[in-house]
């Protein structure tokens, strides 16, 4: 028989957690702090918890997923966390997942963090990706229901390293939405349309993430030789970019702080080490 | 027969693009300021001429690459330049490449500007892009030669397209690789391997790249309605992550400029905007 499954919170990414173990064909007790949000779901079948605690105690695996990690550690207390599978899906730090861990395992609970790299819509399709982490052999037991919902991908038994790569990949999309966003405000400042520039851009980038391999080769063996671009080489762009978007009307936006970047890295003699070099400047 | 060209300017980036018009078999002019470094040149077959004026004199196609527009700027003058194509490589502003356009036409000449989007390895492989823009007419008649560098691209009769999408690229491709160094510094400071979560970022950005289609529309339509993902979502983000960076003992180098951007977003009212709004807060 497949394991039952509650979901806490039902918002719009817990409404599609639900939505999709339902679609699974999974008996599934949901509970939401405005109880009208469980309305279509419970016309699909899922049962309506009372209180959060009942909700908890209705399956062996309980699906977390609110705002942020507060409300969830207001909920998960007391005696009904004993026994049961707690997989937080509530984005947050790995300092927070770390404490929370503690409290739930206190209580006898089993704890898994979770961070989600999807959007709803993408729930329960194959390009959605879920990193987990914490305890593993819940996660083993629970991996196949899982995977309902995304490509499950287990990080390791620290409960802080879900909510740190799902920190580091959005860290890592924000960094390249803002370069891009940057560049098309810059050539949208010469009534270019966007639509124009973006092929171009979307190649260039995919053809420039060729170097990554190698920064994070370079980065974790402390060589730095290039060959090929030097920090100083692109240090003297920057002037130039930080200008010409001024020039054109366009917010400087994120490129003073790059600037300061490559600039210490010259001045602490880092000029002629390939670009991997930045990354130990930014651990302090 | 092949066209006869010239080449000012011999640094790593002039010598690659000399090396590879020999390659070609084509007649070769050289000059540069330091006259040692035409030394190898000669060796593989090119002549090299006593001053600029020379050089210029010596070919129809003239590539200009120093290093800084103002080096470019002293050596295009003069009675040389009349019936000359200049095709300068020089990486500048679009402000520049207009202005030395001028002061070339003006003496009889016609100018090309263009941006190398490679390494000098890259130079002579079809992986090098080349953007042009300016005098069409000089373009189409040495696009062949020009094919000898990498893929040429015509951008349009402005001189400053060129260097305005080579900046704009080069804009976007800081932006992402900051991202992406910025994330992994946050990985390492777990004493995880830049190795370890390289592909997995890799494949995430690849992944998030197809979001510039519908951002590129969105901003050229005046269309920001979303169903996927809000600028008000993406901003509860930030505090986090900086919060994080600082716990990890990580510089959070350009995130408070885009955590900037994303409360300016929501403090004027886009909060439900998808996220190509920003685009339309950064133009002045
Ligand atoms: N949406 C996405 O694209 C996405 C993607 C990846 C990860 N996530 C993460 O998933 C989590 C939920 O996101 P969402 O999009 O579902 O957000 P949402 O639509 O705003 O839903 C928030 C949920 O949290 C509940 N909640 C808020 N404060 C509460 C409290 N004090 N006590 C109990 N419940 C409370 C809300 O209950 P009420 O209905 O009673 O307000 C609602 O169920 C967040 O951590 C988010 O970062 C979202
Ligand atoms: N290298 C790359 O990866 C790359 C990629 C794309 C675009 N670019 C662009 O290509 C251009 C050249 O780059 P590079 O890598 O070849 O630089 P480089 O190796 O530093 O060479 C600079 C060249 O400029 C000359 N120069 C400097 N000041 C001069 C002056 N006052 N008068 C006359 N000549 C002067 C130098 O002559 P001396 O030998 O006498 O010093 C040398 O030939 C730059 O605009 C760069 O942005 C380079």
């Amino acid at each position: 028989m497949k394991t039952s499954v509650t979901v806490l919170g039902l918002g719009l990414m817990g409404a599609a957690l639900a939505e999709a173990f339902l679609k699974d064909g999974r008996t599934v007790t949901v509970w939401n702090r405005s109880p009208a949000k469980a309305g279509p779901l419970v016309a699909k079948g899922a049962m309506k918890a009372g209180t959060a605690a009942e909700a908890i105690s209705a399956s062996p695996l309980v699906i977390v997923c609110l705002s942020v990690y507060a409300n969830a550690e207001e909920i998960l207390t007391g005696d009904a966390l004993a026994g049961r599978t707690i997989v937080q899906l509530t984005n947050g730090t790995p300092r927070q997942a770390r404490d929370l861990a503690g409290r739930v395992t206190g209580n006898g609970g089993r704890y898994v963090d979770g961070g989600i790299m999807a959007v709803p819509p993408m729930i329960g399709r194959p390009g959605a990706l879920v990193l987990y982490s914490g305890d593993d052999e819940a996660f083993g037991e629970h991996r196949e229901t899982l995977a309902v919902l995304g490509r499950p991908q287990f990080l390791g038994a620290d409960p802080g390293l879900a909510p740190l790569f799902d920190l580091a990949l959005l860290d890592a999309m924000y960094g390249m939405i803002a370069g891009f966003q940057h560049a098309v405000a810059l050539v949208r400042s010469e009534k270019i349309p966007a639509t124009t520039f973006e092929p171009m851009a979307t190649a260039w980038l995919t053809a420039m993430m060729a170097s990554f391999p190698e920064q994070a080769r370079a980065v974790d063996e402390g060589d730095f030789g290039t060959a090929v671009s030097s920090v100083a080489t692109s240090q003297v762009a920057f002037p130039g970019l930080i200008e010409t978007s001024r020039d054109q009307g366009v917010d400087p936006g994120h490129l003073p702080a790059l600037r300061e970047l490559f600039d210490r890295a010259v001045a602490e003699g880092h000029g002629d080490d390939g670009l991997a070099r930045l990354i130990t400047l930014l651990a302090r």
